[in-house]
């Protein structure tokens, strides 16, 4: 399987764009005009630059507006064609992509048009070129693959094939299905993207929001699987317009988008392009069996793990901030369970919640680190850096065995442990501490972790989770907070021990407003969110005070017991109902960024309270907890 | 004329918004519901804080989805109502906003809604509420405002009336003339919003894209112009959801939103509901004769200023930074005609476009003020003022007469100077130079200024020009740069005087790129921009190599003449072929975030050459100029 991706998909000048694409491991490029038209860099000498890099020119891109109605306008096309020709030589290139044409004058007649498209045709091919011809989704007439395939099958001409790109195909809702039946000899190129799902005009959806496969709503495999079918051989190349990945570093984004196209050739190869074949299990063995299909093993090479649930999570903080957080683990019923042969680190446990604090840190309490149960951490490692996700050293001490870890985009370290707490596992690199387990107040495990991304990850972080972790996107949602709008998706496998919800400030986060950050949570399951905010207020812990205005809101909105909303009111227990109910109870912020929740789902609930998040992230701003000086 | 504000439109907690607001000088708010259940501070001590601040509370809002073809879902929304007027009279307000209801259960039958309105608006009464019912674009059954006032006409209650919102109305299409018939009594309130003309799912539009009148693409003074024929005499209040404004510093968005509501209410004074009625000509008295217009005077007071083009701009930079560009200035032809009395600040001049430079700067060179002509400066700060632009203070010489100057939003002083150069006048500051004037190159005057705008405030800065200034926005526009998505707007005088090119990177540009900036720069005018840049080359400027790739597309877009291409080539000029042509050639940057332009519009180009911008800023990436050392 060979990877390629369209110089439009990165951030910068042509240089920086071909560096990162080879950085992360890219096989080709396909050059958007634009940028080889702003680059100093000579045609020559970009061929030269690219074969030094290890990266083929698979496509040169766009020749927009050929056909016309207009025989002078036409003759000026072609004339222009020939320059680009020049260029393509120059490149070393021999696929030029055509799109089909959005202006007035565009041809509306099948046989003219085949008869301009083989008149280029003929002209490309007496100087060994080739031209892909691409039904824009808003062209004036050729507006659908079928189309653009029927006009290319009229002009019968060997230097004339198809563009097929799934974004200007799923978008329309087309049935990629009978791309099957197209000789694969004839799809000349493959141009993979995918999208949200937007109630708006398709050319700026496609130029602004398209995502790299994975990160969207499309059904990229149920794309792919059809064009390979077909017999398609070449590239899977990405065209990517999107205005994020315009301005973020162009070495991540194309780590991100490589990784996409590892996650989508195995997701498809699980998939089959023949109706009534078996379709593999997630993490089961890859067996492909349709024919011609050019992915026949599994392109990741490890399975998506078997999770067991959530490990750990470390909390990392300067020392006094971790002795409060100490502090505020006790009061919520954690037990110091033990203390790090080596390490400043402690662990704390309740029910199946394991929390470390490493006071290693520097500054205010943190996500330090997540760790996921799973049956074979080195696999599950392996897979992760398939997927192109660095592995991080380890300082190893002689007993700690069965951790591996690598770092996720925003950096934070994602550990695999081995499932249950074993001789010999994780656990036993702490000996046992010299306090007295207390009774607990119900906390039974970690339900999820709320990561705040940065602003350029959000979509390469779902993605790499969901690849990763072998997660599957549950929800996605938006919300106004007090600062600022805030995006959401949640991730989870199938059986809920894992969860992970995602946000962002989309824009920035109110940077006006003193001491507002975008805080990261660690929630605790419990069946009785109330009895265990009772206990916690009397031990100490330090709960988010919710505001009456809040409660009475309630009160007009659902019928709730009297004595229930007093309950609610008087502990500050938030509750979203949908299906299903959610009782959530934060404490304030713990040195500056990060909280800790304890949230019970009632009758189902499987979401995660964002309905709230306004409401708790003004509490939050409110209520600091003031820092204890070091 | 009140004018009021939505506290949605603004970003924070209720307490930071009611402070913005007033501080803004605002008469009034619309209090948002979610913004109270997120405060700690009851309705009652709202109602004292908004009293404190002098602020009425003048609806409260909104109320969704009151009717119900199911009973006793009706009956719950009837208890939920209750429940919010509990609240209303803590607040003391006494108009509800009541949405078209959007839900499956909503009331098709005119008859059916009606009387579930007026069983609400019964009950509103008896409390001594009132009930403003609007049409959203959306609602299932009532979504325009002939509807809603059928439905409200009908049911004939003396509680219930109409809220017209522009955006509902003018999104829809939807003529506003004919809300001149509807009784001003029963319009309750009125919701002013403008926005972008988008192709998009109109809830999205709406939630996210609003802007404040004169910022987007509606017709407003169109719209309140039968409003207030209509006999309207509430408030004209703001209610704008945008991404942008929800995440900025409320004060500033607060003054940009009390900005617009004063120019709206100019503008439409200007205009007349009556047909036939003569339409006053911007910048003469006002004269409305309309019957029942609230707006009976002029409300800013001071028409917008004639003007007689930029007068000049001041670049400021550290003293060997300012030298720099003295000698850039000199290559371009310009003579030194003078030196401040007192200041260490050079007059720089050619044709009629002068330059000072100004050596009072702590870093690399910037734009340091800009400066137009007006027939009577006091007169046109006095405007400015009124439109709440603060007044700079000025420190006055003897002979610093007639220059008044105001802070632009990002900081920018904006000075008025009297038209033509006149003994006594600001140029009179200035003593002779001790150089011989050159013959200069062919410069003629100042053709624009681009000013980069900082994120938050682009949509501000625009209506500031516009309003303060008199300006018309006159082209708007996207592009791909290399480092991100730019937007582009200019606003002109109509006699082509004064051109403001502003840009803003709508996300960020390209924070992972080294020596990135947003670069502002000024653009001189020149019948002859090949013998200019000839001559401004020999002279040693530092004029900004361009790539052969780009000519090489020039040559495959255009024919044409060989020896014409090959001088634009050869001296590094960018081609823009629109509605004429245009053509430009730009230094290197100047000390950072600064360059300078020879552009030359050929058969009536009124554009910008955005087409070219990102070609330039490659270049400027690679060509910076070295900086000397201090």
């Amino acid at each position: 399987m060979r990877t390629a991706i369209a110089t439009v998909c990165l951030s910068g000048t042509l240089e920086d764009k071909l560096v990162a694409a080879a950085d992360a491991g890219f096989d080709g490029v396909e050059i958007f005009e634009p940028d080889l038209v702003a680059s100093p860099t000579s045609p020559g000498e970009v061929r030269v630059l690219c074969h030094d890099l290890g990266l083929s020119i698979d496509l040169y891109q766009p020749f927009r507006d050929l056909d016309s109605t207009d025989p002078a306008r036409f003759a000026a096309n072609l004339r222009r064609a020939e320059r680009k020709f020049d260029v393509m030589a120059e490149l070393g290139v021999d696929v030029v992509l055509v799109c089909s044409s959005v202006g007035p004058d565009a041809v509306a007649d099948d046989g003219l048009l085949a008869a301009q498209l083989t008149e280029l045709a003929s002209r490309a091919a007496a100087r060994g070129l080739r031209i892909a011809y691409e039904a824009l989704a808003w062209g004036s007439h050729v507006n659908t693959y079928e189309r653009s395939w029927d006009v290319v099958a009229r002009a019968d001409h060997p230097a004339l094939g198809v563009c097929l790109d799934s974004f200007h195909i799923l978008s329309r809702g087309s049935d990629p299905a009978p791309i099957a039946a197209i000789p694969g000899e004839k799809i000349f190129f493959l141009q993979l993207a995918d999208a949200p799902h937007l109630s708006m005009d398709v050319l700026q959806w496609s130029r602004h929001h398209r995502l790299f496969p994975g990160q969207g709503a499309f059904d990229l495999p149920a794309f792919l699987a059809p064009v390979l079918a077909a017999g398609y051989a070449g590239p899977l190349s990405l065209e990517v317009f999107n205005d994020v990945f315009r301005q973020a570093d162009p070495g991540p984004t194309a780590v991100d988008a490589r990784r996409s196209l590892l996650a989508l050739a195995e997701a498809t190869a699980r998939t089959s392009a023949v109706p009534g074949a078996p379709v593999a299990a997630p993490g089961a063995p890859v067996a492909v069996t349709v024919d011609r299909v050019a992915i026949t093993g599994d392109p990741v090479g490890a399975p998506a793990p078997v999770l067991g649930g959530h490990a750990f999570v470390e909390l990392l903080a300067e020392p006094a901030e971790a002795a409060r957080l100490g502090g505020v683990l006790a009061a919520l019923g954690f037990a110091r369970t033990g203390r790090h042969r080596t390490k400043p680190v402690e662990r704390w446990e309740q029910g199946r919640a394991r929390v470390l604090v490493n006071a290693a840190g520097t500054g205010g309490a943190a996500l330090g680190a997540l760790a996921v149960e799973s049956a074979d951490p080195p696999a599950a490692a392996l897979r992760a850096q398939r997927l192109l996700a660095p592995l991080l050293p380890r300082e190893r001490g002689p007993a700690e065995a069965d951790l591996a870890a690598v770092a996720a985009p925003d950096g934070t370290p994602l550990f695999f442990a081995r499932t249950g707490d074993y001789p010999g596992g994780w656990s036993s690199d702490f000996v046992p501490a010299d306090r007295t387990a207390p009774a607990g107040i119900g906390v039974t495990r970690i339900d999820h972790v709320g990561l705040s991304e940065p602003f350029d990850h959000f979509d390469e972080a779902a993605l790499f989770y969901r690849a990763v972790l072998g997660l599957t996107p549950v929800t996605a949602g938006e919300f106004a907070a007090p600062f600022g709008l805030i995006r959401a998706r949640a991730l989870t496998d199938d059986a809920r021990g894992v969860r992970l919800a995602l946000t962002v400030a989309r824009l920035r986060r109110g940077d006006w407003a003193p001491a507002v950050a975008d805080p990261q949570y660690v929630a605790f399951a419990t069946d009785d969110v109330v009895a265990a905010a009772r206990a916690a207020r009397a031990a100490g812990a330090p709960l988010l005070a919710i505001p009456d205005n809040y409660y009475d809101d309630l009160a007009a909105r659902y019928e709730l017991d009297p004595h229930e909303l007093a309950t609610y009111r008087d502990l500050g227990i938030l509750y979203t109902r949908d299906d299903g109910t959610y009782l959530q109870v934060g404490t304030q912020l713990l040195g500056g960024r990060l909280f800790l929740l304890l949230v019970q789902r009632v009758d189902g609930y499987d979401g995660y309270g964002w309905p709230d998040a306004p409401v708790r992230m003004a509490a939050h701003r409110r209520n600091r907890l003031a820092r204890t000086p070091t």
